[in-house]
């Protein structure tokens, strides 16, 4: 194991979270507000441990995969408890099991709360709570690799690719640095775009900035105790489209940049998500219209919150646990749907779910006509064995964590649905589940064992289960 | 497609079909039913319709993977079809979709009822009811294959790895024939020394045969409205070890049989499936002890229950929906746990969930030592790649079949737990789910579309999966 230039990295990492807790510092500074020293605090800190980590430079740069799982696995590990100082230091979250979950729902953009009263925050904490989100939904690594001169090209792959959501990674450019670039540039560009509908909107400065964060990252943490509901139906438009725009595979916009629209527009993932968000929404809102006025109503609201669950997000613009069963379990299937690889949302991931249909009709086909030497493909190339392999796996590992998460769980004694959902809603990065952690409710009701399980589940979600498995393999930090 | 194969041999399984309704008939004559003159018409016409079948023999008798599963799958569903027709023309389940519920949860071992009070049936509908669990414990195409002088030895193998449970079939002797007659005569024997040792604790006659159906195909109907609770101490510590004991891989007994005892205690699967059994029971009786008189009262009852959840059998010697969260959590996993391939019980099977785990481990170590070329391994001899693949596959269907049942489910309203719990009951072949599907209550909730998602559930569960999937591919049905 090649521990310095793991220690190394996550420098960096330090340096540039203290780097992001400027920003809180300065609306310190503009509202007046005191909780703005814990930040310059803070803020120090991580840069002060930063630095100690970068004084001594490694003198082999080469990257495995242990290495960049690893390092991926402790990065967002430091990122969330160094993130979550200031909750404790401010007083608004002062226990630090409650602070840690809330920061790592921030980074893992997942968006489950265990706050009651969001509104009673100050506005640097607030503000600091969603821009958690926006980090993390591209990634910290990726905008690093976007950054610095890191030498070792070839192996770096292994960070992007412990770090980027989806079953494989493509190079959008010739080297990892200006991949990472490429896709910082569309996210940050069209952050700015939603910013600037919703301003148009008449959403105050502060509310359009956060709300944005929390789209971009498919984060969900709200501002407002009743998340979107509040919100006029242009706002809440708004940020349904851009909620379903950020989940698409960013592939997608890099080829509309290139002018190479029928490329774009034929990626079988991309067209899949449409394809089940709009079967989603006439279902759900063919159900629900007698509930709202008019069947334009039920359309807003449905369209909303498949967006919101599909791309695991978890805003909410109505209760959606007082829904009928059928919005409901497709609501809940959704949660494991999630939204495109390579996209900033979390979940199983489409193309994953298209591999294992793609899978089972190979099987059949092969229970028909035994010597069949049939490949599977995808978008008209064949897969390659390995994405298949790393796919199955992943599935299995998802199931097992999934079942062993729900019956941890449930040693609280909340109902099954409770723990069932709560677990989907954060091993998947969304948020909110049904019932007791429904989206009017949050998680403070589940006890502080729960809460690091669940803990657990968001960064193995976020990170793709994998890279924080591995850290609990004894083999994974001998010397060989 | 060779259908003249498939014809000969579904005539040979309405035949059997046939004769085995002779039992119900020479029960109402004992007990002077009128009930009798139903089995007695449906017999006739299984008979009539069999030989009807078995006139044309078929020229070309090579089996493919493909005609095996076909066969499988039509020959259960013919069973099932033929197997309900009493239950409608005695009057005891006039509706026919109701009355294919019932005979497809006894056939496929499910156990699953939509009967409110199962005291009301005659003696003879409920021998035959009991009987069909029986039936479909060992698998009647097993029984034919272990009677009957088939021709083509070599490829007779695809039916009865279409019927048998678990991820590969077993070779116990040199022939399938000799194979399939091994396991029917320690199947009988079992049955036996169950059926004396309830005889021996007083219990009458016929409880004993019907309860002893239930436990060897690990089905679960019971005869009284309150399943097994009524009954001795003894007799539900008996019926508690036969549960467990059919839920094991037949080879174990096989090789006591050959006084190979080491060889049979070492099998990982078996020893595993003792472990799941001991660690649960300690669990659910340190949480339950207080709803119990004594810590002995409550280690009989979990030990009941989880014998009864594992083994997918389904009888309850008390109302586990009233327990705590903690063990209904328990059960409900184990419900997906399943018993050991190669027994009577359903589930995703011990060995399955090894093989899931050892993939797991394999892709940690292949992460950590690239170049590894470690294989995976059971018992001590390495696992065959298409063992693991079709494992992975088994995974992948089960999952999507799950999640879309539940969804159609759904449409009926009930809440989640209902939809989830009784598809869990319905596609691991276990009978009772949690809440309005829990032990105390039947399955006559669901509407008869429901019923009808749940009744491929069950078929789907019994027969693992593919069979009955292939029935929808239209690939299967064309000639080449």
């Amino acid at each position: 194991m090649n521990v310095s230039i793991i220690k190394y990295i996550i420098g960096y990492v330090l340096v540039s979270e203290g780097a992001f807790m400027a920003l809180p510092c300065i609306l310190a500074l503009i509202y007046r507000e005191s909780d703005g020293w814990s930040f310059v605090m803070a803020g120090l800190l991580c840069l002060f441990l930063g630095f100690l980590l970068l004084r001594k430079k490694p003198k082999n740069r080469f990257f495995y995969v242990r290495e960049g799982f690893v390092t991926v696995a402790l990065s967002w590990i430091v990122l969330s408890i160094m993130g979550s100082v200031p909750f404790i230091t401010t007083g608004a979250i002062p226990n630090p099991i409650d602070a840690l979950f809330e920061t790592v729902s921030g980074f893992t953009t997942t968006g489950a709360s265990i706050l009651t009263d969001v509104e009673a925050l100050s506005k640097s904490v607030m503000f600091w709570r969603s821009f958690t989100h926006w980090i993390g939904g591209m990634g910290v690594l990726v905008l690093l690799l976007s950054l610095l001169h890191i030498k070792g090209n070839g192996s770096l792959i292994n960070l992007m690719r412990a770090e980027s959501p989806g079953p494989s990674v493509s190079k959008l450019a010739p080297t990892i640095r200006s991949t990472a670039k490429i896709l910082y540039v569309i996210y940050v560009c069209m952050t700015l775009l939603e910013i600037v509908l919703l301003l148009l909107g008449k959403m105050p400065l502060f509310d359009a900035l956060t709300i944005s964060f929390g789209t971009a990252g498919t984060g969900g943490f709200g501002i407002k105790n009743d998340s979107m509901a509040s919100y006029s139906s242009y706002l809440q438009i708004v940020v349904t489209i851009f909620m379903i725009l950020f989940g698409v595979n960013f592939n997608a916009y890099f080829l509309i940049l290139r002018k190479k629209f029928k490329q774009a527009f034929s990626i079988e993932e991309v067209r899949y998500y449409f394809l089940i968000i709009l079967v989603s929404i006439a279902v759900i809102s063919l159900v629900i219209q007698d509930m709202y006025g008019s069947f334009g109503e039920a359309v807003k609201h449905a369209a909303f919150q498949v967006g919101s669950i599909i791309t695991t997000t978890g805003y909410a613009s109505t209760d959606f646990n007082l829904w009928p069963e059928v919005p409901r379990t497709i609501l809940v299937l959704l949660m494991f749907v999630g939204a495109c690889a390579g996209s900033t949302g979390g979940g199983i991931k489409v193309s994953r779910l298209l591999i294992l249909v793609k899978t089972i009709r190979k099987e059949l086909h092969i229970l028909i006509h035994p010597r069949s030497m049939k490949k599977l493909k995808m978008d008209g190339h064949p897969l390659e064995h390995e994405v298949v392999r790393s796919t199955n796996v992943f599935l299995i590992a998802y199931v097992l964590i999934f079942a062993f998460s729900v019956l941890l769980v449930g040693f609280d004694g909340h109902d099954l649905v409770t723990n069932f959902t709560g677990v989907a809603a954060t091993l998947n990065n969304i948020g909110p589940g049904l019932e007791l952690v429904g989206p009017t409710q949050n998680f403070s009701v589940f006890s502080g064992g729960a809460k690091l399980v669940l803990t657990f589940d968001m960064l193995a979600g976020r990170l793709e289960l994998f890279p924080l498995l591995l850290l609990f393999v004894p083999d994974t930090w001998k010397k060989f």
